[in-house]
C-alpha cells in the first residue's frame, strides 16, 4: 500500500520511523511515497512536497495519513482525499469531532475507509476494541483519562509541592504540553475524545457544544491538600452514559478513592474504560500521546485497510442524540474565595463546608452534572478561579 | 455459522445465554446446533446429546466450542474436531498449554482455525491485541495478574483481618474458587496462562515444566502486615521476558508499591500487560473469569471465524525456546519459621532480617529468579509453609 503522509511533526516523523525501518513483514507492506510539508519548511527528503495535489493526484497512493493538526486545512484535505477515493487515516481529534458524520458519509459514498484509532488514547487500541465489544454487547457507559498532559500535571501536583505553573512549564519542556496549553488544561482536547468515543459507543452523532466541560486550569495545592487529607486523587475525566433516548457526556475533574485504578494512572498515561452487558468493565492503559505510540495506532489503521479488516467492524453513526446531563447525580467538591457573594447559594446545596485563611471548601449534596456546570458558569463570572470536582465514593 | 458446544457448565451456559438471545446482528449469525453433556446429566434441551459423534459427524456444524475442561477427553475431542475440518474455539488453558503446537499444526493441516481468546484473561481481549501489536512491534515482555481467585484472596487479605482459609471459603461460596482450589492457589492455572501468552508473544513453543512456579497457598496475615508496613501490595504474577536466544518465564507472588496499577486491581479482576518497542507499555483490565465475560471472549473468536478475520493475525509457533530464569534479578522477601536449620543460608543472601515471636522475615540481596526458586524448593522440604515474594521497587 502506498501512503501520502500529510504533516511531518511528532506523529508524522514517528510514522516515517516505523515505515522506513520496518521490523515486521506486515509493516513492509506499507510504503510512504509522498510527504506534505508546510510552506517554509525545508525539503530534506526527496518524497517531500508543498503541494497537496502532488499527493491527491498520485494514482498509486491509495491511503492518506493526516497528522497535520488544525481543523481548516485538515478538513479540506481529508474531504479532497476521500473524494479522490483514497482511504484516510487521521489522529486529528479536533477535525473529527467537528466533522465526524460528514467524513464517514463521504468515505462511504466513495467506497473508501475513514479510520481514527490514533485520535483517542494514542497508542491504546481503544476504538478497535470498542467496536469489537459492540459486536456482542450494548455499551452502557464509557469514560477515560484521555489527556496525558493533564494527567502529568495532576500526578505531579499530588506527588510534590510544586504549583500548577511550575509543573506546566516542566510539561512543556518535556514535550508533554503545547506552547499554548489551553486545549489540554481547559478540557477541550478531552471533550473531542469524549464526543468521538460516545458517538462510536452508541452509534450516534452528538453536538460538541452540549458537552459540559470544565478543566484543571484553576486547581491549586490547596485543593490537592484537601483531597489528600481525605485519601482522594483528582483526575480529569471524560464520562458518558447511554440513557437510551439521550446520552450524558461531560468532562470534569473527578476525585477517586486512592485505591481506584483511575487514581493510580501515573505521569502522562491514559486509561480508557467501557462497560458492556456481558463484558462488564473493561479498561485499557497505555501511552495516550507521543511519537511512537500514536504512530503505532496510525499504522494499525493502515494495516487494517491493507488486510481489508477495516470494514469488518464499522463505525455507524445512524442517528442523532441529544446530550442531557440532568440524570447523572453526584456529590461535588467546590473551592471558592472567602468574599464571594454566592457563598449562601453554595451553602444551600451543600452538606458540609470548611474555611481556611483564603478559601471556602464545600461538599455538595447530590446534584446533577448539568446543575453544577450551570452554577459554576454563573459563579465563574465573579470568581474566575473557582474550582470544582466530582466525588466518587 | 452452526456451533457444536462441548460442555454446558458455567462458560457453556454463558455461551448459550448470549447466542440464544442475541442482542446484535453479529451474534445472530451464530447458532448453537448441538450441545454435548456428560453422561448422567439430564437432557433439558432438545439440542443436547451424550455422543460426541453426533456433533463431529454433523456436516452442518462448522465450529466446535470446547468448554468442558479437563485435559484427556478434551484433547481427544479437540483433535477429532480439527481432523473433521471443524474450527475449534476453546477456553481450556490446561489442554492448550499441554498441546499447543499439536493443536496449531492439526488446525493448519486441515485448513481450519484453532482459537483461544478466552483461555487467558477471560473477557479481556488479550490474545487478539497481543497479536495485533505484533504486526508492528517486537514484544520484549509480558506479565499479568491472570488468576481472579488468587487476586480475590490477596485483595481480601489486604482489606481485612480474615485469614487465608476463611477467605478461600468465601471465594468458594461466591463461585470464584473451585472445590479443589490447588490449580489456582498453587499457581498452576497462572502457569498455563503464562506459557500461552509467552508462546504467542515470542512465536515459539516453551516447556511447561521449565516455568518456575510458586503460589499463594502459604501466605499469612503475618506476611500481609509486614507488606502493609512498607506500603506494599502482594499479587500473584506471571512474568516473562524475551532474551532473544531464550526467554524467562515464571509465576510468583510479587510485592508492588501501593500506587502501582497492579497493586490496585481489586476483587477477582485481571490485569494483563505487554511491552513493545513502539507501543511501550500497554495494559488491559477486566473480568478474568466468570460466565458472561468468558462466554463473550469465546463468541468473539466465533465472530472472527465467521468474518474470516481469524486468519489475519495468526498465532505462529515456529521455533522452540528454552526457558532460563537466571538473567532476571530482584530483591525477594522470605518468611520462614524460627527454628529452620537453613536460617544461616538465607542470611548469606540477605541484606536485612527481622524476627517476630514465631518467624524470621528476610529481604534478600538481588538474586536470580532461578536461584530463589531452587532455594525455596530445597527449604520447603523442612518448612513446607515457607513463603517468598519478589519485591518491585
Amino acid at each position: 500500500m502506498k501512503i501520502g503522509l500529510l504533516g511531518c511533526g511528532t506523529v508524522g516523523s514517528g510514522v516515517l520511523a516505523i515505515c522506513d525501518h520496518p521490523q515486521t513483514e506486515a509493516v513492509r507492506q506499507i510504503e510512504v511515497k509522498r510527504i506534505l510539508i508546510r510552506q517554509g519548511r525545508s525539503i530534506t527528503d526527496p518524497r517531500m512536497t508543498y503541494e497537496i495535489q502532488d499527493i491527491i493526484n498520485d494514482e498509486e497512493i491509495d491511503t492518506i495519513i493526516e497528522v497535520m493538526g488544525g481543523t481548516t486545512t485538515a478538513k479540506t484535505y481529508i474531504l479532497q482525499a476521500l473524494q479522490a477515493k483514497k482511504n484516510v487515516v487521521t489522529a486529528n481529534k479536533a477535525v473529527i469531532a467537528e466533522n465526524f458524520k460528514q467524513f464517514m458519509e463521504t468515505a462511504k459514498n466513495h467506497h473508501v475507509q475513514f479510520r481514527i484509532e490514533a485520535s483517542v488514547g494514542g497508542g491504546i487500541p481503544w476504538i478497535e476494541n470498542l467496536l469489537r465489544v459492540k459486536r456482542i454487547d450494548e455499551i452502557s457507559s464509557i469514560s477515560g483519562i484521555f489527556n496525558g498532559t493533564c494527567n502529568f500535571i495532576l500526578d505531579t501536583l499530588h506527588e510534590n509541592e510544586a504549583d500548577f505553573d511550575e509543573i506546566l512549564q516542566t510539561a512543556q519542556q518535556l514535550g508533554y504540553a503545547e506552547a499554548d496549553p489551553s486545549s489540554d488544561i481547559d478540557g477541550i482536547d478531552t471533550k473531542y475524545k469524549c464526543l468521538i468515543s460516545a458517538c462510536i459507543a452508541y452509534n450516534c452523532t452528538l453536538q460538541l457544544d452540549q458537552i459540559d466541560t470544565f478543566g484543571i486550569r484553576h486547581i491549586t495545592q490547596q485543593d490537592i491538600s484537601y483531597f489528600k487529607k481525605r485519601g482522594w486523587t483528582c483526575k480529569l475525566m471524560a464520562m458518558s452514559q447511554n440513557h437510551d433516548s439521550f446520552v450524558s457526556a461531560y468532562v470534569q475533574p473527578v476525585c477517586f478513592p486512592s485505591d481506584a485504578l483511575e487514581a493510580n494512572v501515573p505521569a502522562n498515561f491514559n486509561l480508557t474504560s467501557l462497560r458492556g452487558h456481558t463484558i462488564h468493565d473493561l479498561k485499557f492503559y497505555g501511552q495516550g500521546a507521543g511519537k511512537d505510540s500514536t504512530a503505532h495506532a496510525v499504522i494499525q489503521d493502515c494495516l487494517d485497510i491493507a488486510n481489508h479488516q477495516a470494514s469488518l467492524n464499522p463505525i455507524v453513526l445512524d442517528n442523532h442524540k441529544l446530550i442531557n446531563n440532568s440524570k447523572d447525580i453526584f456529590h461535588f467538591y467546590i473551592r471558592t474565595h472567602l468574599q464571594a457573594s454566592f457563598i449562601d447559594e453554595i451553602k444551600q446545596i451543600s452538606i458540609s463546608h470548611e474555611k481556611s485563611e483564603s478559601c471556602y471548601f464545600f461538599i455538595t449534596s447530590k446534584i446533577t452534572v448539568s446543575d453544577i456546570h450551570a452554577h459554576i458558569r454563573q459563579w465563574q463570572k465573579e470568581d474566575p478561579e473557582i474550582f470544582f470536582a466530582q466525588i466518587v465514593q
